[in-house]
């Protein structure tokens, strides 16, 4: 799936999301088209580079980002190419590019980049086998070539200089791809030649691409939808019907290695071609426990769980993701916590749709208490709204994810005042494929040791001491801490981390992707204390009931993790209705 | 527990095998006088640093090694030191040591080592805490001190250089130590002061051992034994019920913060006091699931679990034992496959032993399988014989090992010819303090995947290949191999290890001690065949037919292994009966 850098900051916050929405169909890979007017090389939020950085680091899609060569300078692609490898970024597009506006006449370029061919080359030359490369083809013939064979000709020289595949320029007939896929044969390239989709999504943009692309709109579709051209719906319907159609002759035609999509940035007729196509993974396997993998990373700690893009973040700076091992030598620093702000971690919500949510007023605890019950239940707020994230939960409460399996017990604690941020069920030599709890190869067994992680007023701190102190609950590791640290009790070692998620598979050593660490605790509780003031309450002013209520639940409350080590079943709901009920 | 270096090879080699017996009942340390005569400084088996070296690496004892500076130059202490801190050995004894013979009135030494006090000083001033340091207590007084008060200012100088405990010198009266540890306790002496026990075995030991010590039998004890001198076994009882005696009597004191016995060797009376008093421990728990642990190493492969001497000293080299992972990166080389004769590998059986053990005769294969299935049995060979060990197995079959709960499967397959030479049952969340599968420490669970490896005939292969890919085998993983490799089968990755043995426990990270390495196979492989002609074949003449039987199982038969990676169950022996039945 192709997406394009937007003009603006929103525009780059809003199109993330929609990374999300769309990698949860399950892609081999999507790809960013390559702006050189857009500074690529800066660390703003539209640039390429930027947001294919993001889609892969943060967002977890294989990424491939185009690169035109055409007007640059070697020492430029260079940074470039350094630049993207640093990213871990693996796929490049390689592009000629439009020549500048006004120099429709350029002939050339003093280093030499002339064609994706030399940028193909130069890649090969200096990244090796770093890079997979892909190249351009048109089925339609290129609109700057003299001919379709001459064409055929320059794509055989893309090839032959080191490309791995090649995606195709839009085209409406399966016969002209058919055609070309032989030819390109016939000239000797073999490496798969994946034909490029549009989903016809509105008579302007239609007409607009084509004028891009140089090419005409067949006269069959320009007839079929000019008498619906100004009924966006029936165009949209006419583009999925005709993808779709499109789709399968392809498939057919047996000479297809995959799809590629012309997204235009909107995701709705895509999913619904893929939907209609039986290529959309409602459910893609999870290969880690974890909502977002980032690649080489075997181990993280569970508090960051369901604010992975924070984990990210804050652990940008670590040249290699602790492996097998979490222990003292391998617990390198964590980035500050300071910008709420930035623009990877930016909330989807803006503070508009945040205050209904949350509370457009706060006027007491148990205000606060009915928030996190509703973000459990689905149900509606007393200002009407659902309350789709809290403010340490950025997501939504799956249906066939893992807490709803004990959604409801986390409801009683809720309305005791016990505020749940993190959880996890126990799980017992459960199937890797289980529908709420696998990850990982097939034939596995994945387990779980029950976690919770909550807010609880100090008040309650002698009951839990003491109840925890029971024989009932000697399988329990806890940690309980307050926001300025003066009260830190534990029974864990200091250093060494509690496995919490692991998985027994076939033919491979024991795979321990999640963990409680306490080191790592203690760089996450000042997150979750600081949540409370920088996320929530500063949506109200200072002076406000709603901030002072906040502010108050921030101090006085207690952040508790506990596990219960015996994974074979599940006290800590029992242990705290006992704390609460003293 | 103290032993001393013995005076020939032979002896060294049957006191490691002392040092096993007195190891199953888990004492905290044992120690090794030093000898200045017997080459401390160098590798001979007999050489006291060797001794302590096998009794810490090679049996996995606690190790405490003595260690003298009369008649010293500092630049050999600091040898000797180097050399045993290199070793791995962290307790010392300083002693001052007797004066050379002939130099009975010797005054000091150039390099200043004229007392303990000297050595400990100097050990504490090059090597920091590296070391626990012990010293000497006389509740008898010292032999050389000018009086009983005189030895106490020398003690509180020993302690005050930087000792960490005291070991006394044997006495008979248990006032004389309550007393000696009161006059420590007010000349300042705070450290723990622990009573050295001889339990008698002799009567000329005895009075041998007294002289040494240049103190008195006694008049008690004489008139006790002399009635009964050259009775031995009448002086052992009387040495074990007065050792006993006098241990509960120290023991009833209060002051006593353990027992140090002089074993002079012999492990029965001292086994004996140990087990009146309640202080064997039958079974000793074992830190993790093998024989013989190395400190710092958490993982190993399994394929030498019945050889674990044989494991240490091929990888004796390596730094550091492999930490969590055992991936490409972290399997060091293994020494070389050369000497079975080396000191540490020896047999504790001679030729003469073994031969009717393992056949005078081997007339067919099925003579072979025969010596397999009475190891296993426990029963009679056709020579009257009990098979106590097999050249792959140094130890016999443990009632209560785990091997014992596959016995009666195992013994169906070497009575058709898999000879089998490892094996493990499967365990599923297992207590870790379970009878036969339980390691680590308690409130844990303990999984296993079922492994078997063995040899057969290579007839066998074709069924064997394809009974491996029927579906009902689809959860094991195999290797096949022939002595020149020039068969080589498995459905392993090739680097990644399989996990077969871990564990869960409160508060941790899971622990996989245990892995079939498929780098370490390859290796391992080579020893496995090779045993069939060093260890067995060599026992008789080339020209025997025994000989050539050997030779012929060693060139015909496959070397296999098998891990059922569905720990729940194991369905290896069904397998192979299904690949011999066909």
């Amino acid at each position: 799936m192709e997406f394009f850098p937007p003009r603006t900051k929103d525009g780059a916050t809003n199109l993330l999301h929609k990374f999300e929405n769309m990698g949860a169909g399950g892609p081999l890979f999507c790809d960013i088209t390559w702006h050189p007017a857009g500074h690529p090389e800066s660390d703003e939020p539209t640039s390429c580079v930027t947001i294919a950085d993001a889609m892969f680091n943060y967002i977890g899609l294989e990424t491939m980002l185009h690169m035109t060569c055409c007007n640059m300078k070697t020492a430029d692609i260079n940074l470039h190419l350094e630049r993207i490898k640093s990213k871990g970024i693996r796929n490049i597009l390689a592009l000629r590019g439009d020549p500048p506006v006004g120099q429709e006449d350029w002939e050339g370029n003093s280093d030499g980049f002339n064609y994706a061919t030399d940028l193909v080359k130069h890649i090969r030359a200096n990244f090796g086998d770093h890079f997979n490369i892909c190249v351009a083809g048109y089925p339609n013939g290129h609109p700057d070539a003299t001919s379709y064979e001459d064409d055929l000709v320059h794509l055989k020289e893309k090839v032959d200089a080191g490309s791995d595949f090649i995606i195709t320029q839009l085209f409406f007939e399966t016969a002209d791809f058919v055609k070309y896929v032989q030819d390109s044969k016939a000239k000797g390239v073999h490496i798969p030649i994946i034909p490029g989709i549009l989903p016809i999504q509105g008579f302007a943009s239609l007409r607009h691409i084509c004028k891009l692309g140089k090419m005409d709109v067949p006269d069959n579709i320009m007839k079929a939808i000019m008498p619906i051209k100004d009924n966006d719906e029936a165009i949209r319907n006419f583009g999925v019907d005709f993808a779709v159609k499109q789709c399968r002759e392809l498939l057919d035609s047996g000479v297809v290695d995959g799809l590629h999509f012309y997204t235009l940035n909107r995701e709705v007729a895509t999913i619904a071609v893929l939907k209609q196509l039986g290529f959309w993974q409602e459910e893609p396997h999870k290969p880690v426990p974890w909502r977002v993998a980032r690649r080489a990373e075997e181990i993280r700690p569970i508090f960051w769980s369901s604010r992975p893009q924070s984990y990210i973040h804050r652990t940008r700076e670590w040249d290699e993701y602790p492996n097998g091992r979490w222990g003292d030598s391998s617990s390198p620093a964590f980035g500050d916590l300071k910008d709420y702000h930035i623009f990877y971690l930016k909330s989807r919500w803006s503070k508009v749709k945040l205050m209904p949510m949350w509370g457009n007023e706060i006027r007491s605890e148990k205000d606060v208490w009915e928030i996190f019950c509703c973000y459990l239940t689905g149900e509606k707020n007393r200002h009407g709204e659902i309350v789709k994230c809290l403010p340490w939960n950025d997501y939504e409460i799956e249906h066939d994810g893992e807490t709803s399996l004990i959604k409801d017990r986390l409801l009683e604690l809720n309305r005791m005042g016990v505020l749940t941020i993190n959880s996890q069920p126990h799980a017992n030599a459960e199937s890797s494929t289980h529908k709420h709890l696998g990850w990982g190869d097939k034939g596995g067994y994945v387990f779980q040791k029950a976690y919770l992680e909550f807010f609880i007023d100090r008040k309650y701190l002698r009951n839990l001491v003491q109840t925890l102190a029971k024989s009932d609950y000697e399988s329990v590791n806890f940690h309980i801490v307050n926001h300025d640290g003066s009260t830190d009790m534990t029974n864990c070692d200091k250093m060494e981390p509690v496995a919490v998620t692991w998985g027994v598979f076939p033919g491979r050593e024991i795979v321990q992707p999640t963990v409680v660490d306490p080191v790592s605790f203690r760089v996450w509780k000042d997150e979750a204390f600081t949540i409370w003031l920088e996320k929530w309450a500063r949506l109200y002013e200072r002076t406000d009931e709603s901030f002072k209520i906040l502010q108050e639940i921030h101090d006085s409350h207690l952040l508790v993790n506990l596990v219960d080590n015996n994974f074979k079943g599940n006290c800590l709901f029992q242990l705290l209705e006992e704390v609460i009920r003293v």
